[in-house]
């Protein structure tokens, strides 16, 4: 019996009730959610922060197009679009949920007939190798997908090990069935992307190679080995470069046909099978930052044989150990679905980035070897310090204790001297605003996580802070805020460089040292630098001191904002909100205010400047889609009605979260969107990273069980849970009642019994 | 005082005697023999077998414009025209005596004034970097060279060490003073050769990074590290290929000016410095084949002071040693110039590739560390294994087994399964004809020099003796020779496949492998199947049997041969000569055929498609500045008339090595037409590497001492030797005299007395 079968049983046998079942909750992952619109998942094989996304890309098309931008790429940022009417190939990396992309490395695709090595088109999928196939016949679960290829009466099934993809294809009765491995393929891609290709074949069914690449990260190379379980009978490559046809200044060989030692631009391979009615031929594709003798290495250690099942089986595994870490019971199937989706796509970013042997790839482009730490890459650090490493800090404090230390081995290798911005692959691509990295670093180290040099952390985030070359920090430090004329986000900036630099501040307080926790808490009151009490907004200001004259408050851009608009910026200062609140007016005002961002009409000129998600991703002006405003919907409960906290909050999950591949309301962000989700259906949510406070909300969750890495059980119980009950009538931890809508961690660290008493009435 | 006034000193003084002085042989090594014309020699500064070459480069014309091959690149094979009248910059790899190249890695310039990231051109220098210089402000010796750079009133001076260039450029005053780092410059060079380039400024004097090429070696990367004694009170950078700026997706940094962290396709760097009259700034830029960490290492170890003169002297004293291991009395002080210039020409190639550490690139682009070897690179072996390795076997048979190791490293590193044929920076271009690999692999196990697993070698000469897809192999093996219709160079591939087949064959001998040794017996006969007795030459057949009609026997070109005519190569069996006479007729008609070969007229038309040689290089029809010549002056020993062997051979040292700039009338080949020169000048030569016979010439020294690597000397004294006694009267080894004109290396090994007594008379 086929796994997919396997897969598509036990999704279709889905208990009727909303208790998650134990032993079972791989079963409610969704992998579809999000892969239609601007979710930007993808539907593909991963483990658990597995190095390794291997899944469908239903279209390759170009980052730009004779040196302009390509809007239409956007939508492939996760290489699958699912309205897309075919699929290309299955290539073995992939951000999920960005709004920006690399990656789809190592295209594989399976046909068969005449030998294709371009993928055609969309509309004419007969002139490539690519295929149409229909979603009746494409299951999708955690670490198994599996599609049927029309074109080529193929099978494809793929699943992972954390450094390898396994693919299973189950071919027809054919002398001309192929393995397309195409290097030139890619997300994001562009005409001279690709750097240099390199393929070694060394024996019948073995590659190995690398593909280097000039895209969002600048500098990035894949290595690679491929095993075939059936050695292929021939094989061959075309280069399309036009020049790289290159045997030497001598042509002493025939290369286009069983040559095994190709180095060009733009490698594109075939190898050639004889397969019978049926006949599966499995697929190992390791993944390496440093050689390709690594790969083949983490090949050896991780998928020595061909049990294609016991791979599924195994990687499933380490879902189920990684979702059992909060067992929840919940109204209905469609939010165990939700949970354990939200759980899936807030496991998977950044992902693992070292070999078998400890071996990466530095930001220096050194080879290092991880000393005492799993190395991590792919931040994305102004979504995921919001609530993502947070939740990680809850969930899983050794990894997200490895991200830190990852964070500054990266640090020690800048040449800048800067903590991660955006960071993957061994390099910063430094895109959005702030240094978030120190966010994540001093709450790991206040929570106790992070057990490494303290001090030495504290002088990366000082340092990281202070360069004074980067994005206006010298200006912010001069002025306490980015000048307008040096910065398209002078505004934004100014607000993340001040909740960052708070951050600091407690570290060195923590720390002693008091030069610094001065310094950093002054410069953490520069928010104020920028509310232009005459409006009651934040607002772009000049090096002179003068607040911009022409100023739109309802619009993203332009404004000197990144992906948010005034409306929803001014209220970032998370870490000192009732500061803020007095700074606007007071608690009527800020309950006003924000009374009027979640139910004004934002007009369609707007909306559309807004970016990265749908009109669903919005309510009223508040966007939450976009990152900036998650922590608003919790800012009521420094006002006098933290009822309107726990109604938006539910309206919030249940109009932004939904079980379709349409589900998601915008990108996912590596996790962030569906952190968010997880902390709010638990009943609180981080509002400022570094303070010991989560801010109480309203559980979605009947009950919940976060088994802490301590081996203590946090348990959530929602009493009188319901769609209607959607206020907390009382909470306690461990029988003590909370007052004042704050928990902390210090409290909660060693489990105990947070208890919501729910109603339909909210508590005035 | 400087060291260049010290060298010059050095250099004026010359003893007006021929007897080389003891401890100070490198005075004799004048570098800028064969740097005009077709030597392609360079005269920087390098220590013996370096794996830097630092060295002025006067012009980087590319090697094709538009696609089309630019022929005027070939005079750049190693950077340097005597005749150009500028300095582009000093580049820290080249090749020496090539006839094709690649190189010119990492050049460095010293400027003043604006800033020019552009070379200028020859006629238009003020349009860029480049400086005007006059050859009466230059010196070069071993390890150093000097030159005013007029333009710039900068005097520039560079040594090295193994793995370290040094520059130091002594400035005038200007604020304004400049270093010129320029990754876009190289030998061979065309429009996107560059495939990825990295600079990262770790500190005001301290850079690294790499460049990565696809040239002649399709896939080289050259690391450095760069120090400088000053720090550099500003640098910058430009890209200049339109799309490379690039500062990740989100331009947050001016790159163009004290960025410290680059990456692009094509950097040009500027280091800027105050400088008062007189200042010397000293340079260190370390190579690495690996990592630019290796560099730093290297650099650490082999260069950590800033003694500029100290490096000058150590390299200095690593020639004398290396030129001590044959220590001549001349006739004359230019052949003492010849002799030991001709040793430093021979002591260059292969080059160390290799780290401090012992890591390596290999063959297989993986780093890997020598187990117990140093490993080299860049092995030109069609022009190598015929005397340069034969020489290495006597003098330096350490050395020789480390470059057959190396050799079969790439071996095991080979997706082909094949010996290098023309490798250099871990791969291999394939360049010329043969696999001459296992005359050097052989000739090394045969003599001794190579102690390691003789039967894998063994194995590894079979098997590429058996890569049937490279060059025609397969039809060779089936038909006993190249067809003409499969190849260009049909007959001169089978006339040195047989002879490495013959090769083979004794190793398997030795071995006790008799399958082996039948099978490539009968394949060192092959030679026999293109001979053309109608004719009296041998002469391209195809698959059929049927010898081209259409035939020319004094062209070069399209007759079925590499770099010689029918009339040269037609001799070309050296294992089996006499066989081969008695083929042609017989002794009388191969002493006609020599004769012939040595007085014919070769019409303009024939010699214009001579490659890689002036006119000077040709003797009648035969060709010295190629190498498939190199024995035949010999043959004569083998006919009635072993005195015209010392004639001509006498003629040839007299005809073709001389010592001004212009000394050398063809390529030296990376020490191969040296390597000639010197075993005739010791009056032997190896015909037949592989074979253990020696044939006897005439000596050139009055006399000499052969330093062996075991502690014994073997001293050639030629009795009454004179300009006009170029006869050999007699010859005794240990005073027993030899009659059939052979010397036995097994005899020499342990040292003794090779006594010539010469004549004026021939003896017939």
């Amino acid at each position: 019996m086929k796994i997919s079968s396997i897969v598509y049983f036990c999704l279709a046998m889905l208990p009727l009730s909303g208790a998650a079942q134990q032993g079972n909750l791989t079963q409610y992952v969704k992998p579809i959610i999000g892969t239609a619109r601007m979710g930007h998942t993808f539907p593909g094989a991963t483990v658990p922060f597995g190095a390794v996304q291997l899944s469908p890309d239903t279209d390759t098309i170009p980052y730009a197009v004779n040196g302009r931008y390509n809007g239409d790429v956007y939508k492939y940022c996760a290489g699958y679009q699912y309205d897309d009417p075919t699929i290309v190939g299955f290539s073995h990396t992939h951000f999920s949920g960005t709004g920006h992309a690399d990656l789809g490395d190592i295209l594989v695709m399976p046909t068969q007939g005449k030998v294709q090595l371009n993928p055609g088109t969309a509309d004419r999928p007969q002139d490539g190798y690519r295929s149409p196939y229909a979603h009746a016949n494409e299951t999708a679960a955690a670490n198994y997908y599996s599609v049927l290829l029309d074109k080529h009466k193929i099978k494809a099934e793929l699943t992972t090990t954390t450094r390898v993809g396994i693919h299973r294809y189950t071919f027809p009765k054919s002398d001309a069935s192929h393995l397309i491995v195409d290097l030139t393929a890619g997300i994001y891609n562009y005409d001279g992307k690709n750097v240099w290709t390199v393929v070694r074949v060394l024996n019948d069914s073995t590659l190995v190679g690398y593909k280097q690449t000039n895209g969002w990260a600048r500098t990035k190379t894949v290595y690679f080995a491929i095993k075939t379980s059936k050695p292929f009978k021939n094989y061959g490559s075309k280069y399309e470069d036009g020049k790289a046809v290159y045997g030497g200044f001598w042509r002493k060989f025939d290369q286009t046909d069983n040559f095994p030692d190709l180095a060009a631009h733009n490698i594109k391979m075939h190898l050639d099978f004889e397969t019978s009615e049926g006949e599966d031929i499995i697929l190992k594709v390791a993944l390496s930052p440093v050689s390709m003798k690594n790969a083949l290495q983490n090949m050896a250690v991780e998928a020595p044989h061909w049990d294609f099942n016991g791979y599924v089986k195994a990687g499933q595994q380490a879902w189920e150990q990684e979702l059992r870490k909060i067992q929840v019971d919940m109204l209905n199937q469609e939010d165990l679905v939700n949970f354990y989706t939200a759980m899936y796509h807030a496991s998977m970013m950044p992902t693992i980035y070292m070999d078998t042997n400890g071996e990466y790839k530095g930001l220096d482009q050194e080879v290092h070897k991880a000393d005492g730490f799993t190395n991590y890459t792919s931040f994305s650090l102004w979504d995921t310090f919001r609530a993502f490493h947070p939740l990680m800090n809850l969930i899983n404090p050794s990894r997200n204790a490895d991200m830190v230390a990852s964070m500054l081995a990266h640090y020690d290798q800048s040449a800048l001297k800067m903590l991660p911005i955006w960071s993957h692959y061994a390099n910063d691509n430094w895109c959005m605003s702030g240094y978030h990295s120190v966010s994540v670093v001093v709450d790991a180290i206040l929570k106790g996580g992070y057990k490494g040099d303290a001090e030495a952390a504290l002088a990366a985030c000082v340092q990281t802070a202070n360069a004074r070359k980067y994005e206006g920090i010298g200006p912010y430090i001069d002025l306490g805020y980015v000048p307008d004329e040096l910065s398209g986000t002078s505004v934004s900036n100014t607000l993340e460089y001040a909740y960052d630099d708070w951050c600091i501040a407690q570290l060195a307080q923590k720390l002693g040292k008091q030069d610094i926790y001065a310094t950093f808490s002054k410069r953490a009151e520069n928010w104020r630098n920028l509310y232009d009490a005459s409006i009651g907004f934040m607002r772009p200001k000049d090096s002179k001191g003068v607040f911009r004259a022409k100023f739109d408050v309802l619009d993203t851009h332009g404004q000197g904002f990144i992906e948010g608009n005034t409306w929803n910026y001014s209220l970032y200062v998370p870490h000192q909100p009732v500061e803020m609140m007095q700074v606007m007016g007071g608690a009527k005002r800020l309950e006003n205010y924000l009374d009027s961002l979640f139910t004004m009409e934002l007009p369609d000129k707007y909306f559309e400047h807004t970016e990265d998600i749908t009109r669903d991703g919005i309510i009223g002006n508040y966007v939450h889609g976009n990152e900036p405003s998650h922590h608003v919907a919790y800012l009521y409960n420094i006002t006098k009605s933290p009822y309107k906290t726990q109604a938006r909050v539910r309206q919030i999950i249940r109009n932004q979260y939904h079980n379709g591949h349409d589900g998601l309301g915008g990108n996912d962000d590596c996790g962030q969107m569906s952190a968010w989700y997880l902390f709010s259906a638990l009943g609180f949510y981080p509002v400022a990273p570094g303070e010991d406070a989560y801010w109480i909300g309203s559980p979605l969750v009947k009950s919940a069980s976060i088994n802490l890495e301590n081996g203590q059980v946090l348990r959530v119980v929602a009493k009188n849970q319901s769609d209607k009950n959607v206020y907390v009538k009382s909470v306690s931890f461990n029988g003590k009642e909370i007052n004042n809508f704050r928990l902390s961690y210090e409290a909660i660290k060693n489990g105990g019994d947070l208890v919501y008493e729910m109603s339909n009435k909210p508590k005035k």
